[in-house]
This record gives structure tokens, C-alpha cells and sequence, in this order.
């Protein structure tokens, strides 16, 4: 496991009740610049033989990472699907339905069919997997556009939920660079790795 | 103005009607990830004496630039405003409402009070500027937490819209990397700078 997103998970992390994971201090709200560029150096890494031709992430948390990642692969674009039906957007869209534990609610997710080019080699990024629903939503995106799926990249897996499970079950290439394994007392226990 | 950007809002960017300027394959659903790199380094630059110590934007398509500026920054941290209430986030929060006109919905945009520590110099950047609400917004969080805006970076602005002008009679030190005077039969023409 990278040592620098260790130290921050150790030192700001905090783990909530039985299986709330809070990051926000350097993930998905405020924002390590260097943590994030070195996470995204790591994911780079661990695809550089698998010819990523664009990084695909879904709003909001994930573009960070998912940027810092497709600068470290040699700046190959990076899409990330939108929620919601902004006026502005046209119907030439795939999409794929979301439902989030965090906000109990079901949501949209969709990409202009144009950004997705058939036969394009995807790399999914997101900066974490719990129930695995937003990448389940991304990896039917990528099925839609006839493209192909070189692998799932995480910042900081649940492992006690199923979502890292049932991609390594699914035979998919899948790299996470921390996993959590349980709660303790407020602690947050990292899996060794 | 950045020759890049401006290279690609003329291949690339749309002009549908008389007011809807389409830069969805470059900068707000795909992402060009060296342009987005260069425009964070176009914006640091302009801000390089002003001691920036935090950037802030709101979700989802100002983080990217918001990061590469972050980087170019020397990676101080970026903080960004999350819209709705999702359950895991406490009631310690500044909070401001921003009217989306693109999805004619009012967002109530919110940052955890310990990531905008007071007197904290913030550089607020975004991807566009047109009416100015999310701007509006996010100056509103930086005055409630009662720290400094050293400024505003844009990628594009609609020069004939409100919100830059806004900026300007107001005084504060504000830097659009591109700006659109007018959408003339689907082509879009921009300001000399």
C-alpha cells in the first residue's frame, strides 16, 4: 500500500459507528493536491502495460483522482459521467442507473455516446468502493459503447462491503490502493497489502 | 490569451442559440487533461504573488482546473463545495444558495466549517462564468468563515452575461482565461486579450 494514503487514513481518517468511513479531510472534500497526484501516479503504475486510452469516472469526488491518474498515464482524457438531466444535454447519451447508499437515492448517470468511441481500452477510477454501484453504473457504460474494460482503479476500498469483492469474483483486473477491514472503536483497521 | 484554449473552444467548442456555448469535449464531460493541466498553470501564474493558501470551487466540473491550478500552486489544498445533503456530513457547515440557470434548480452548496479555517487567503476557480451564481455562492462561504479572497480564475466566461462584469465593478482581481463576446450564426467569437 502507498505509505502516504496509510499515514493520512491512520492520522485522518475517522471511522464512524460500524461502517462509515470519513476521508473527507484529504479525499472527497478537502483535497490532498500531492496525496492526490501520488495516488494518481500509483494507479498509473499499476495499468502502465494495459494501453489505457481514457479514463472514465463518475461526478464528483472521483474527477480528482481520475484526472491525476490520466495526467500519469500521459495525459489520455478523462470523462467523467454526469448526474441528473441538465436542459443542455442532448438525448445521444448512454446511461445507467446509480443507487447511492450515502444519499438513499437512486441516480442517473450518463455520458455523450460521442466520448465514448467504440473500442476504446477503459480505465474506470473512482476514489471509493463500498457497494460497488457507482462502478457497477460506469462498467454498463462502458458495455453500452462497445469499449473495453482494461481495469477498475480505487482509491480506498470498504472491504467489509461487497463491492471489491464481486470485482475480483467477476475476474477483473481491480486495484485498490488501501482496504479498509472493519471499524473498531472508532479506529479504522487497514488490511496489510 | 492561452493559444491552447483558444485553439480549442474554436475547433472544438459549440454555439447553439444565442447564448449556450457547448465546451463539453474539452472541458466540463470529457476533459482534456493537458489543456486542463496547462490552463491550472495559466491560472497559478496570475495569482503567483498573491499567496494563495487554499483553492475552492463547488462540485463537479470546476475541480479539474481547480486541481491543476492546486498543483501549480506549489499543491495547497483544494476544498470543494458540495451540493445537497447527503446523510454523513454533520451540521457544522457554511452553506449558500446558487441558483443553476443551465438546470433551473436552486443548489444549496456546503463546506465543512474546519476546511475554510478563518484568515485563510483562497483563490476561488471555476470552469465558466456566466450569471455568476456559483461564484456568488462561494464567495459567500469564504466571507461566513471569514477568510481572504485573494481572487477569481475562470477557464471561459460569456462576456455577455453578468457575472464577470459583476466581478470587475466590484474590484476584485478576477482572471478568465478565455472570454466569449458573442455566439454570431454557431460560431462563437471571442474577446482579444
Amino acid at each position: 500500500m502507498m505509505e502516504a494514503l496509510r499515514k493520512a487514513i491512520e492520522e485522518q481518517g475517522v471511522g464512524l459507528e460500524k461502517s462509515i468511513v470519513k476521508v473527507d479531510s484529504f479525499l472527497n472534500h478537502r483535497i490532498d493536491v500531492a496525496l492526490s497526484t501520488e495516488m494518481g501516479r500509483a494507479l498509473a503504475a499499476a495499468f502502465a502495460e494495459d494501453h489505457v486510452e481514457l479514463v472514465l469516472t463518475a461526478e464528483a469526488s472521483g474527477i480528482a483522482v481520475a484526472l491525476t491518474t490520466a495526467q500519469a498515464l500521459g495525459n489520455v482524457p478523462l470523462v467523467f459521467a454526469k448526474k441528473g438531466d441538465p436542459l443542455n444535454v442532448g438525448p445521444n447519451v448512454y446511461t445507467a442507473n446509480v443507487f447511492s447508499f450515502t444519499k438513499q437515492v437512486m441516480n442517473t448517470i450518463r455520458v455523450d455516446r460521442s466520448y465514448l468511441p467504440e473500442g476504446t481500452r477503459v480505465l474506470i477510477v473512482d476514489d471509493f468502493m463500498a457497494n460497488g454501484e457507482a462502478v457497477e453504473g460506469l462498467r454498463k457504460l462502458v458495455m453500452q459503447a462497445h469499449c473495453t474494460l482494461v481495469g477498475v482503479g480505487i482509491c480506498v476500498e470498504k472491504g467489509f462491503q461487497p463491492g471489491g469483492d464481486r470485482l475480483r469474483a467477476a475476474g477483473i483486473k481491480y486495484v485498490p490502493l488501501a482496504v479498509v477491514d472493519a471499524i473498531e472503536d472508532g479506529r479504522i483497521v487497514l488490511r496489510e497489502m
